[in-house]
């Protein structure tokens, strides 16, 4: 069996960490590990079953013999060295934003598009956690009948701000239970037992680039170019699992009972939808699993061919880690 | 000036000791203020204006001389008690939800339909929290263009669900901090870092009866019996405020300037909606007023007839007491 060298770039933050995780729980076929960083983590040693193996600096030279490169980074991060990676010969796996859009860049979702990776020239990119998460859940229903429109409201962890943002959430909580004053960083207001309806910059006409996402990534993952999705993005003071409540509308009418069905037989997910049971997806119980949990499926009241769905997945694994090393794992077939 | 006798009944919950305040604040023409409640806290002195007042046991009899009366009580209570109500000759306003969708009993937003008061034929309700929240967001825009549908997700603060929520809230995050554990007794599951999206029991089509108020009783109050509303409720880990994300689309399209402009025109909203300032609606910013904030004003992007919303008020005031002591004051014209 063949066995490849993977690099990490920017193997030190949570989305790295993450993927060194998922890569040894899949026993993915590694020959050499190397872990890229900023000067900064430079020497840092991290643990990969077992075995501890040294940061070193992310440098163009950095990836020659690599096979794959496994993008945690910033755009810039992500931009500056793509350019390296692919002379290198490596297929970059990039979890970034930079490129999710460039025509010849796919887009990809394993258990969606896994068509699409054959046609990468070098990069694919890891689409966004709340869009993979959404995609996950109603890729079922979209198979039976092709959905037309997503209208989005997003409840997002502070994990998905990176390492920072669990931090200041805890700080926040703790100033706040001792009676302390604590000026947020991370987040433009206080995150403790608030909600903060912005994540992203500006984009165009009062939507933010997180929930553009949305709708210009979920046409080139479902190949759906004419799909119309709404999306307002919100931070919740909860640590990890991201969780989305939308309403879709589909080409032709999907009965509740044929959505669920679609659902327990779909890839990647599980119906978890028991009201009497008080049985529902909750980030809490989704939290580092692999898994988008589905649920609270009714008729959307306001469109006859409409469905109103809750899902929630972990944003640092499915969102992120998971689905990209999923993505070399399509390589490697 | 003419005073009035007024009772509150269920006067140590929550929102009767807001009703309280805000009878204080508003300087309501109060001759006599009697507080009922149930036999355990009968006894108990609460403040009113520097002045202690003995909490008397609520009975058929206590209502005698009463002017109005303002129920803070559970459904059951309400309907125990509001037969006396209404042969002593008073008007009771109540906030449970008994009473709501009966033909003849006015179901009022002061900023919406104050005429609808007159009706009253002894009774009138206050609607649900978060509908309050939602239709003040959206009523000056309404009024440019009739509403057709709303799709809404809540954010919903946990004091929605009585004094015990703040206090489960606060018992988890210490016993988490403690890596104690603690089992939830006001929510099916741990509220703290999480988010639970199910409020109110079952209703129909898997719906809860919580979900269900927002078209019900939307169509009373706005006038609008062809409204279709579609809504999941969701409660977060916030303390005080409910947000409210939502699309609605009108009878001819609405622009976002003309929306924006409506809304600051309104009546009881403010609009708060500048992104690059770091300005929108919070629940943090809204506690403790009268006040509905509206921001994140968008076109929807799945209906050229759509508009996006972001709302926030809090849900003891405006969505509850304030609401409740309005109506009171339209029954003093």
């Amino acid at each position: 069996m063949k066995k490849y060298n993977v690099a990490i770039l920017g193997a030190t933050g949570a989305v790295g960490r993450e993927m060194m995780k998922v890569l040894a729980e899949r026993d993915f076929p590694i020959n050499e590990l190397r872990l890229l960083a900023s000067e900064r983590s430079v020497g840092k040693e991290l643990e990969y079953r077992g075995e501890k193996i040294k940061v070193q600096l992310a440098c163009d030279e950095a990836f020659d013999g690599m096979d794959i490169v496994l993008g945690a980074a910033q755009n810039a991060t992500a931009k500056q060295f793509a350019p390296a990676i692919v002379k290198a010969g490596a297929v970059f796996v990039d979890n970034s934003s930079a490129f999710r859009m460039c025509d010849d860049v796919p887009l990809v979702v394993p258990e969606i598009n896994p068509e699409d990776v054959k046609l990468n020239k070098g990069i694919i990119s890891n689409p966004n956690c709340s869009t993979i998460i959404t995609l996950t859940a109603i890729n079922a229903i979209n198979k039976i009948s092709k959905i037309q429109t997503i209208v989005a409201s997003t409840y997002q962890a502070v994990s998905g701000a990176g390492v920072g943002g669990p931090a200041e959430l805890e700080a926040e909580v703790d100033a706040l239970s001792k009676g302390e004053k604590y000026e947020p960083k991370v987040f433009a207001h206080q995150i403790a037992y608030n909600v903060i309806p912005k994540i992203g910059s500006e984009s165009t006409e009062g939507y933010t680039t997180e929930e553009m996402k949305l709708q210009n990534e979920s046409r080139k993952i479902l190949h759906l170019p004419e799909l119309k999705a709404n999306c307002t993005c919100v931070r919740v003071p909860v640590v990890r699992s991201h969780s989305i409540s939308c309403t879709i509308v589909t080409e032709r009418a999907v009965s509740v009972e044929e959505a669920k069905q679609a659902i327990m037989n779909g890839n990647g997910v599980k119906l978890v939808d028991d009201l009497s049971a008080e049985r529902y997806p909750m980030p809490l119980e989704t939290s580092d699993q692999d898994i988008v949990f589905v649920g609270r499926i009714r008729k959307d009241l306001t469109n006859e061919r409409g469905l109103a769905i809750w899902c929630c997945g972990d944003q640092v694994r499915k969102g992120a880690a998971t689905n990209a090393v999923q993505i070399a794992q399509l390589l490697t077939k």
